[in-house]
C-alpha cells in the first residue's frame, strides 16, 4: 500500500514545485506500486517544429511522475534525486491529443528505486516512448 | 567542417525554436565534430527544492544541444529527431554558476547520429551528468 | 502473426550462432509481440563470485533473446544489429534457478525495433534486471 | 593514485574469475581514474555472422573492465555489481583487430561510481561503441 494519497501527492507537489513545473500533470490512478499520470496539452512550451509534443517536455514528465509514485512509497522526503534516465521515442505523439503515463516501480529497495514508464498519446494504443529511470533514496527516510 | 556556423545555428534556433525552448542557451565554440554551449542559470525555472538546476532543465539543455551540434554537421534540417537518450546524474549542480556542455559526435551515419556530453557547472571541473544520445537523421538531407 | 515459427527461430539460430553461442536459450512462448525464453543454469561460465548468474550473461541472454523476436516479426534476416541496450541490475539473480525472460516489441518500425526485456530467477516474481534495446533492421528485408 | 596496481588488478580477476571469464584482456594503462584495456580477438566465441566481434563480448568487455578500474580505486572488494549499462553500438568491429577499450571513471561516490568506455578497434580512430556504466559500491569498504 502506498503511504500517501493522490490527495497528498498532489499537495505537495504544490508545495514543492509550483514555481518551478510548468506542466500540469494529473494523478489518475494510484495502485500499488503503479500509477497512471495525465499531461494536457494545452500550451505552447510543450510542443515544437511540425506541431509535436516535444521530447524534453515528455522527460520531465516521466522524471516528475517517478518521483511522485517512488514518495507514494517512501513518504513525502523531499530529497529523492535522479541517478539515471534513458528514454527511447519511438512514436510522434500527437499534438492534440493529452499525454498519458503508465509507470511502475520494478524495485524499491533501500538505497535505489527502479521502474519503467509507458507513454502514450490519449485514445492510441501504440506507446510513443518508453522511459527507465533510477532514483537514489536518502538513508533516513522511515520505512 | 560543420557545414554551419555558430551565427547560423542561433539564428535557425530563433526561428524553428523561440516560442517553445525556455532555455537561454548560447553556444561558445564550435569545432569540427565538438561544441560547447552555456546555460545561464538565472531562472527559477530551471530551479528545484533544495536551490539546485533541475534535473528536466539539464536534460532538455543536452537535447536542444546536441540537436544543434548535429545540424551544424548536416545543414539546417528541421527534422531530426531523438530516438534515444540516457543520462547519469552525478552532482548536484550549483544553483549560482551556469551550466556548461561539453558535447560530441561519435558517430556520424547516414541513419544515425551519436555523441554524448558531459555537463559541469563552471568553475568546477568535476561533472554533474553524462548524457548519450541518438538522433535518427531524415533520408533526404543533403550532404 | 510473426512470419516465424519457434521451431523455425531455433533452426535458424542452431545454424547461424552454434559456434558463438554458449547460451543454451530456450523459447518457450511466442505471441505475437511476445515471447518468453528460458535459460538454464547449469553452467559455471554464467557464474561469477557471489554464486549468482553473472551480468554479462544476462545481457547476452537479452540481446540474443530480443534478436530471435524481431527476426520472428522480419523473417530469417541474418543482419539486424542491435544500436543500444541499456540495463538496469535490480536484484542478484539466484544462482540455483532457470532465469526466465519475458520480452516485447515496443515498436517495430521499417528501421528500427525498440522493445524490452525483464528477467526472472523461475518461481519469484520480482524482476532481476530490466533491459531496454534498440535494433537497426537493414532496409531490404521483406515484408 | 588508484590503490591497487595493475599486477594486482590482474591477480584479483586470475583468482576470483578465471572460472567464470572466457576474455583474455589485458590492462595496458592505469593511471588516476583512467585505464586502457585491450581484448585480443583470437577466438571464435566472440565472433557473429559476418564476421564481426559480438556485441554481447563488447559488453561483458566494459562491464569487467570497469569494474577493475572501480577495484583500482576502492582496493580488492569483490562485491561491487553493476546496477546500470548503457551501450550505444555505432560501427561493426574488425574481426582482425583486437579491441582497445578507453575508460574513465566519471564519479567515484560513497555509494555509487559512474564511468564510461570508448571501444576501438586497434588502428582505427572511430569509435565502435560507447558505453556509460554505474556501479554500486559495498557500504563498509575501506577508504
Amino acid at each position: 500500500m502506498p503511504l500517501m494519497t493522490i490527495q497528498e501527492l498532489e499537495a505537495f507537489r504544490a508545495e514543492h514545485f509550483a514555481q518551478s513545473d510548468p506542466l500540469k500533470m494529473k494523478i489518475e490512478k494510484l495502485d500499488g506500486m503503479t500509477m497512471r499520470i495525465r499531461m494536457p496539452i494545452e500550451d505552447a512550451q510543450h510542443l515544437r517544429p511540425g506541431g509535436t509534443v516535444s521530447g524534453p517536455s515528455l522527460m520531465f514528465f516521466c522524471d516528475a511522475g517517478f518521483y511522485l509514485l517512488v514518495l507514494a512509497q517512501i513518504g513525502p522526503v523531499a530529497l529523492a534525486v535522479t541517478t539515471n534516465l534513458n528514454i527511447s521515442f519511438m512514436r510522434r505523439p500527437s499534438s492534440s491529443a493529452d499525454v498519458i503515463a503508465e509507470m511502475r516501480i520494478l524495485k524499491l529497495g533501500q538505497k535505489l528505486a527502479v521502474g519503467d514508464v509507458l507513454l502514450f498519446s490519449e485514445g492510441d494504443p501504440d506507446p510513443v516512448a518508453h522511459c527507465q529511470m533510477t532514483y537514489s533514496i536518502p538513508p533516513k527516510h522511515k520505512r
